[in-house]
């Protein structure tokens, strides 16, 4: 076998809305696709651009849906063709990440692959190489290892990983995944120094990884096997167009990381890197150190007159943008339409989403 | 002579920009424009229609800047060519008020006028009508009647007009107007029951009139006749572009108002009307009784998702506009501008107009 490092693999699965970003991240152009950091570049592209110290373009796969191809492409100027994976309609995480590490277990059997979704912001890029290094260690030695942020709050907007035994260097041995908490549980979990905050990254053996689905989920991992073993052949368009429809939605979740962390087979590394998951605008409004006036976060090129306001402005119009006393506000300027709120209501965002398609608005979704 | 109300004209000086509604009203579209009541009417034509009672179409005249004859006849289908002035340029009150009372007297020496701005909104029209009948009967005794409106607030954004003994019915002698006060100073204009507020509005005989102006301004009121007296004959555009550029900028209160009332000649008839002169967006939140949702007065068409909002959202674009959580809210919303502030804060839309005038925004204005 090469040296770890050497065989490993990335793959950036990039889906999800992000509604809570409406009427910025929108069905046809989502979160991943814009650049909420202000850093000139799209949280796709940072992402692409964070893992080419572990791995060069043509080891990088990304999945995301049919319709952002293009988008895609256009984005990641170096990304090899065949190692795109559209989907022709979204059938969760477990179908995306499984293929993409199928189609690389196929084409060289002891790969080692990692996950990193694509709208997630790291701040210190090094460190995070670091940690990913020796997660593929860990990897190598045969466990599937996740990334597990220290918390900074109680929050509720995520799931926990419940941390036991230190395997070796940093690695800590998990007990369980725990879903999303209500407050009280949340505040337990921090309090007691066993819990981080699950960041959805995996590095695994890829054969390991689909061993795991082959266990959990039969009938998908047959399927998923089928279209990689002809996605490097004549027959990839024909077999996906005939499975991929039938394909099973289940999270990876519960195919793979709760399962193989209750048979002792995941470990943690413990991040060190500064992470978001730039979950709403006030998530935003505190990452953005650029384009700022006074107190206000300005995302895009609008012209601003801000007289004593705080908070957050994302436009993607060229309008005069007037804002006058007003605090801790978040406004969302696009061409067809307009959000007001404030950061303390950046969470209700996604029930007005919901709204919206009660309403008949989908052509605004 | 004839009696008082059959020889009574009216005049609707329309001018004024509005600065504290931009970026609703704008110099190329100022506030008399705009229906900022949700009548469905624009401020000028429910200026017209209030008084059609009083004086039918044809003895109506309007004063308004040049730019905008074509939005004035398109609002006023009934007004007669003869009746509307056209400034070339903006000379103030005086100027616009005294031309179109010299050229009804020309028409018909022993005419009474009366000046009613284009821009306020009066909610009982009927107590409106018995009010100028009874400044037109006291006009006819040769006086300057104006209306006073009972202040309901220590308001520092009107003049005021101190009123002595009780001349006849409810009119009473005019002492002095006086400017717009510090706060100190209207608190006790207001607690000594002594002083109206000064609504701007005047019913005087035109020679009455006039000659005030000519006692304080004679050149300027030499000016005036010259152009009124080629007004209905076909020099009227050739005098006016050679006399109007020479014309003085100088506000009625000067020339008219303050020195005749100093002599006697004015008097008041206190207004039992509600009168609001719609100075920024909180009073036009405040006049919203139709198109509200919940607690958000709603000016436009727009499709409106309001989430525990309060305030008004003005709408001059198709878009959607969400607002979740915010209390008295001002949303401007135009193709061009955006303006997000608050009630409280809606005096400084003004000081808004100048920065944009300062940082060369001039095409916004």
């Amino acid at each position: 076998m090469s040296k770890p490092i050497e065989r490993f693999y990335s793959i950036i699965p990039a889906g999800g809305i992000g509604s809570r970003l409406w009427p910025l991240s929108r069905a046809s152009a989502p979160k991943f696709l814009h650049d909420l950091t202000g850093s000139g570049q799209t949280l796709l592209q940072d992402t692409w651009d964070r893992l080419l110290p572990l791995t060069p373009a043509d080891r990088i796969v990304v999945v995301t849906g049919r319709v952002h191809e293009e988008a895609v492409n256009e984005q990641l100027e170096d990304l090899v063709a065949n190692n795109l994976v559209l989907e022709k309609s979204p059938k969760d995480s477990t179908a995306a990440i499984a293929l993409a590490a199928a189609i690389l277990h196929k084409r060289q059997p002891d790969v080692i692959v990692g996950s990193f979704a694509a709208d997630h912001v790291i701040v210190e890029s090094k460190l995070f190489e670091a940690t990913v290094r020796e997660a593929v260690e860990v990897a190598a030695t045969g466990k599937i290892v996740t990334i597990g942020i220290e918390p900074t709050e109680p929050a509720v907007g995520f799931g926990y990983i419940k941390t036991g035994e230190v395997l070796s260097g940093t690695a800590k041995n998990v007990l369980k995944f725990v879903e999303k908490p209500n407050i009280a549980k949340a505040r337990r979990y921090v309090e007691s120094g066993n819990y981080l905050w699950n960041a959805g990254m995996f590095i695994a053996p890829a054969a390991l990884l689909l061993e795991q689905v082959e266990k959990t989920e039969p009938a998908l991992y047959q399927s998923i096997m089928e279209i990689a073993d002809d996605w490097d052949t004549p027959q990839r368009d024909a077999t996906l167009d005939r499975i991929w429809p039938t394909l099973k939605k289940v999270a990876i979740d519960y195919t793979v990381a709760e399962p193989a962390a209750l048979a002792g087979l995941v470990a943690v590394i413990p991040a060190t890197f500064t992470w978001h998951d730039v979950g709403d605008f006030a998530a935003i409004a505190e990452l953005q150190s650029q384009g700022r006036r006074g107190n206000l976060a300005v995302l895009g090129n609008a012209k601003v007159l801000a007289d004593s306001s705080s908070g957050i402005l994302v436009s993607e119009t060229d309008r005069l943008v007037a804002l006058i006393g007003i605090e801790d506000v978040i406004v969302v300027d696009t061409p067809d339409a307009l959000l007001v709120t404030t950061k303390e209501h950046a969470q209700r965002v996604k029930s007005l989403v919901d709204a919206l398609k009660a309403t008949g608005h989908s052509d605004l979704l």
